[in-house]
């Protein structure tokens, strides 16, 4: 009889509380900038990225969280990252900047010098790491779509690109290459070479195939280890 | 006999430590950019002001020290000032920067937005108060010294003086308004609405005339109060 | 008998043809950016200003044609000189460009170089006085609306503006000095020192109040001499 | 002794005229910016091309002018025209423009727009051959030798590159693609990826080998046809 209630003390405390640990789901924020922001829409990638998780059945497991801004540069992120990242206490932080940086300098001429983005990266992945956060670092997907390296700034963000590549790197930190794999889909599939209108409808910002392009890209790097 | 012993043991012992506080000079770092690098130059302004203040025979209250590097932007200032302003516990910090943060949207597209440019600026001044250390803020002074106002950057500039203007007296803050005295400077001295050669060389950098005249600007906001 | 068949001649032949000769309009076109080419709209300068015209009277004396497209900077008014104004064998032609020479410095990295502005603007003129066409130059008007010398570029427009006055003055041209008159105006109608919503709505272009007020600065212009 | 005469005659007389006609050697001007100015430099593409034709026994067939000047973009090439090429009465005129029209959207904000850098290409092409001189094109070269498209205006250097291959092929032009072989030959010859040092000085001025480089693609433009 006294076993029996241990068991059923077991039952009534303990199982629960296991249950609840297994239940809390991991918290991810999406940190970046404009495109992030439209993340959360309807239609954005990390809408997608969530349908697709429940799909996989994994929906209970991930809590995704967007912390867009537009505009937002890498110092912008540095910022605002006590009060929009660590103030939430994730567990994952996707870092998806870099298109301002490099945009900006055409644009408004306050882009930002490749030293200073390599500087401010870092703090941003120390902070996060010395937070107990895992960082999964993305690097910044297209201005304009053509597939023969001649938009505008190609030249600039392959060079943020690898700078980007070298951090994850040099950090053991999962990459998510969306230049990469942006260039490659656009490789195939713009055969017209035009500067929009497949992945996104203004040279930057994402279509709906472009949100599930992210999202897919996205969830490929969650999973990862 | 006793009060005698006293008295001599204050002599002796409490009057020299009194005295050795008095004479521990206020230290003073000049935070900036190249202009403050060449400060320390041999006709720089931070070595003509310590003579000024050696002839005023002042020579023992201050100690003059430079913080300047070439290029640099308001957030560069943030990036190094644990390093090079906190840890060496000054009482009092000239900050003198704008100039590249303007420049470098025309030369490189990397200048600062003005709400960043701001948000920095007061996060410096923050940290500087935090640690009791004095902020004495300095406008930037100009890129290209005609007098009608037809610098290809003169709006951009009297935009950014006009912010550091309201942070000094938000934070009631000395205000060393290189901006507007050099421009009433150059509108007697510039007859000839040249573009340099007055109180720079190159447009931007000191000439001798310009150091002596940044240095006796500077004095009068080190002594006021 | 004789000499009444003369004056009957006269009055049959002659004066008809004088008449015809009187009422003959000037021919005007208004050569430039996007501002003149909202200039022909309902409330456009160029409509208000052939209003102001029949109010006074004079309707019938001045045909006013807008020429204007938008992004023009001056080298694309020379490219399209011959078509869109030789062409059309004007009497008078209002040169009012420069805005974008400026502009297009930050927002495209393609402004003019004020040396190659100012050799395109001679060339402009000298086709002009070639063909016996009265030219009239304007200085470019406003990129925002601050009177305090704080908008971005007013430093840059304040020197091509300065060479306009110059090559008015070196040819001998009636001078529109928009830049002049406008700066006039808001530092007595922009008290609260905005950067658009006075003569602009949105740094550059012209409200109806602005349209009204380039007219009568035309008006002005066109009835000199 | 008549047939003596006659083919006395013939040496006397025809065989210098043959000579002369074969001696008038073809009119070449290089048409360009600063690269095409240091070209007529001792180790510059202009002279060791001249060389490289004496050596091939064509020297007396050539006489090779050099028409460049620092900075040049597209319409200061248009500008000149007269005086530098048209006033020579040159037989070939290479056009080896477009480096600045690209450059100086970074450094100058007065770069030149796409469009109308088609547009005076194709004025100036019109203007040579309606003076039947025969226009060779060339595509800018390179700013920055990364060969892994990672230069900052790569992009745009491609984007206007495409431009004048269109335009070579549109009016059966010989091109002197050198774009194209700066890349093929960097990808080859610059293992480590350096920005500078191969064939160029300085991201864009020519080294001694990046001048026998040119010189070679120029020798093959010019034999073509």
């Amino acid at each position: 009889m006294k076993k029996f209630l241990r068991y059923a003390r077991f039952f009534v405390f303990v199982l629960p509380l296991l249950a609840m640990q297994q239940d809390k789901p991991l918290r991810v924020i999406f940190f970046g900038d404009s495109i992030t922001q439209a993340g959360v829409g309807e239609k954005g990638y990390i809408t997608q990225l969530r349908k697709m998780l429940q799909d996989k059945g994994l929906g209970d497991q991930y809590e995704l969280i967007g912390a867009g801004i537009g505009g937002n540069k890498i110092y912008d992120l540095y910022l605002r990252m006590e009060d929009d990242v660590l103030a939430k206490k994730p567990d994952v932080v996707f870092v998806y900047v870099g298109i301002n940086d490099v945009w900006h300098k055409r644009t408004h001429g306050t882009g930002t010098d490749l030293d200073k983005y390599v500087k401010f990266y870092e703090a941003i992945i120390k902070k996060l790491k010395d937070n107990n956060i895992r960082p999964i670092l993305c690097t910044p997907s297209v201005i304009g779509e053509r597939a023969d390296y001649s938009n505008e700034q190609d030249g600039d963000l392959n060079l943020y690109a690898a700078k980007i590549r070298d951090l994850a790197q040099k950090n053991g930190l999962t990459l998510v290459d969306l230049r990469k794999d942006f260039q490659e889909y656009l490789e195939k599939n713009n055969p017209k070479n035009e500067e929009k209108g497949i992945l996104t409808s203004d040279r930057v910002h994402l279509t709906e195939a472009g949100n599930t392009f992210v999202a897919e890209k996205m969830m490929e790097g969650l999973l990862k280890k």
